[in-house]
């Protein structure tokens, strides 16, 4: 059933995303803050099920692409994504029947509210990630035969630009990524138009309501002073998901941090409040691993959140610093992203990261 | 007049738009084996004066981008520039009424050819350079107002991209530059599109003759045991270049050569055959200033060209070596290339050098 996502639901949202993030997929805050002032001017967004989807309805998702790390301080306008969008939708020669986002982590979740609240088009509740990775070809869309291409790239003083690499969506992620780095290291996309039939069969399916009950979960656990860690455990539980686990509590230790090639790539390490034990995690842009006292517990495509130990709050990547108390929590990924195919383009291997994928649930059984 | 350029007047157009080329513009080899191979399918090629062309008439250009130490390895095809062509076509949803060049020295004299005779639409007798420079903002076309984009960009396995940079034609050079070494340091572009009228306006005229007329020039002194340098100097008076001068003789003593951020950028020195003179050239793709002692003689936008001393055959910045036994002329820039604001485009500062333009006919007078 289509529902109605207003400015009372954002903070929840963006809280919800940022977990799917995994530490990427960009700071919600700003995003947040367009998304709000989008629907002060233009109203509320409709947001339809993917079961509603026509299936030869045209769905052109959108999304912000470049290194989190300068988002901060580059911040992402609300023109580029519908300008992108509009850029698309001349080279196909097709009017958008609804957005999408491309990716359901972090401020990418909220890019696609900025254009359904500005060009009055419905919002698709699914993406082609389930959480957020680095790459443009890291996606279930890609996964199961749709082509990133073309892709509308759109700059911050109105540059656009179309690329077009047929089925070579890794040329294209590279291409683009130069551009991205051209125009001040981000900028918005539009990418992966398909019809409605393609998205039921590729997306993961119903992730901004995920996010929006995931960022409800640990609100509504906090005003009842209940732990928010055990609250999403909850709220995870009958969804696709289904599995979570605490892999880690302690402090930051260290961060090594550093913005290269349009990515920001690094590794954190954490100290157990109690004991000897140590947690390392791997990240490019998003958090890849988790390995406690050397051993890998949670592995991509399963998500890895660091979450504030009191609050449950979100922890992006470039905002890890050195103290901080934290939760480290794994989401095992639905089944969708768990396939051969689809680890042979986001699985461990994929990031050079010599794991084999284990699921979390498994590696870490009640 | 319009008339018909055939095959066997490739090897005459190829050496003169090598002297064009000032060592750069890519090899024209490759260039004049496509351009046979196009009209042996094909058929000749229609060339139209810039003053046929209807006023209204809607011209593309077409070049190739990249550094020409990466092109004599990777082979620039004959797909490419007719599938930038028709990308610009799609974009801007007009029919090209003809295709000209963007610059009219070394292979980019021939690749509007390959697009002629692949696509039957005649070719205009003009470019936008004059001869070869680096940059794509370095056009009399820019200098006179018209904005590169939107540009088109065809790669090797089918890609394409169009950008749109509005104005910011300076802009547009760094993204393209970007993609271009993404594909592999060389890719084909359609840009510049315009009317007629603006073509007359700010073109410079009838350089694909002039690169006929240079080259047979050198062909027939050759065959007459006549000085090549003599008849290139008669074929150039009475044009709107209209000045040739020596500016050096001797051999090639060292050459320092780099590829970086998609250029070849280096200098080399000359010794003279007798006495302690020497000259260094300077180039990024294309030589930029001779420097006679120490003293500049020739600077952009004058065209510096090597020559094999004994038979006037042009030397491109990659093809210099230790020991060749060379002349070094210096051609004046047509008054259209030499204005204030052209200067402010192509001339000295653009290239960081320290030198200011002096004419090389007043710097060398007879």
């Amino acid at each position: 059933m289509s529902w109605t996502l207003g400015p009372e639901q954002l903070d929840d949202l963006a809280r919800g995303a940022a977990i799917l993030g995994t530490g990427g997929g960009g700071d919600p805050t700003i995003g947040r803050l367009l998304v709000r002032e989008a629907m002060r001017e233009h109203g509320p967004v409709t947001v339809l099920d993917p079961d509603e989807v026509a299936d030869d309805a045209f769905v052109i998702p959108v999304a912000n692409m470049g290194a989190p790390t300068v988002m901060v301080e580059k911040l992402p306008g609300a023109d580029e994504p519908v300008a992108a969008l509009r850029a698309l939708e001349t080279f196909t020669g097709r009017k958008a029947d609804a957005t999408m986002p491309i990716e359901c982590g972090g401020s990418n979740s909220l890019i696609p509210l900025i254009v359904a609240a500005r060009t009055g088009l419905p919002v698709v509740d699914a993406d082609g990630m389930g959480r957020a990775f680095p790459e443009l070809q890291m996606e279930t869309f890609h996964v199961y035969g749709i082509p990133a291409s073309p892709l509308a790239m759109a700059g911050e003083h109105g540059e656009t630009c179309v690329f077009d690499t047929g089925k070579d969506t890794k040329r294209l992620e590279d291409l683009a990524r130069r551009v991205t780095v051209g125009l001040g290291g981000g900028a918005a996309i539009a990418e992966y138009s398909m019809t409605g039939e393609q998205l039921k069969r590729t997306a993961v399916p119903r992730t901004l309501s995920l996010a929006l009950s995931l960022g409800r979960a640990v609100r509504e656990a906090r005003e009842a002073h209940r732990d928010p860690v055990e609250a999403l455990g909850e709220a995870v539980t009958g969804t696709i998901y289904g599995h979570l686990r605490v892999l880690f509590r302690g402090k930051v230790t260290d961060v090594e941090r550093r913005t290269e090639g349009g990515f920001a790539r690094g590794r954190a390490t954490f100290a157990a409040f109690e004991g000897d034990s140590g947690l390392e995690l791997r990240f490019q842009n998003e958090h890849l691993a988790a390995l406690r006292d050397g051993e890998p517990i949670c592995v991509v495509p399963d998500l890895v959140c660091v979450l504030e130990a009191d609050t449950g709050e979100p922890i992006t990547t470039e905002a890890l610093r050195y103290g901080q108390r934290v939760t480290v929590i794994g989401i095992a990924a639905p089944e969708i992203m768990r396939t051969p195919e689809a680890l042979a383009v986001f699985g461990p291997s994929c990031f050079d990261l010599p794991f084999t994928f284990q699921p979390v649930e498994e590696k870490l059984p009640i």
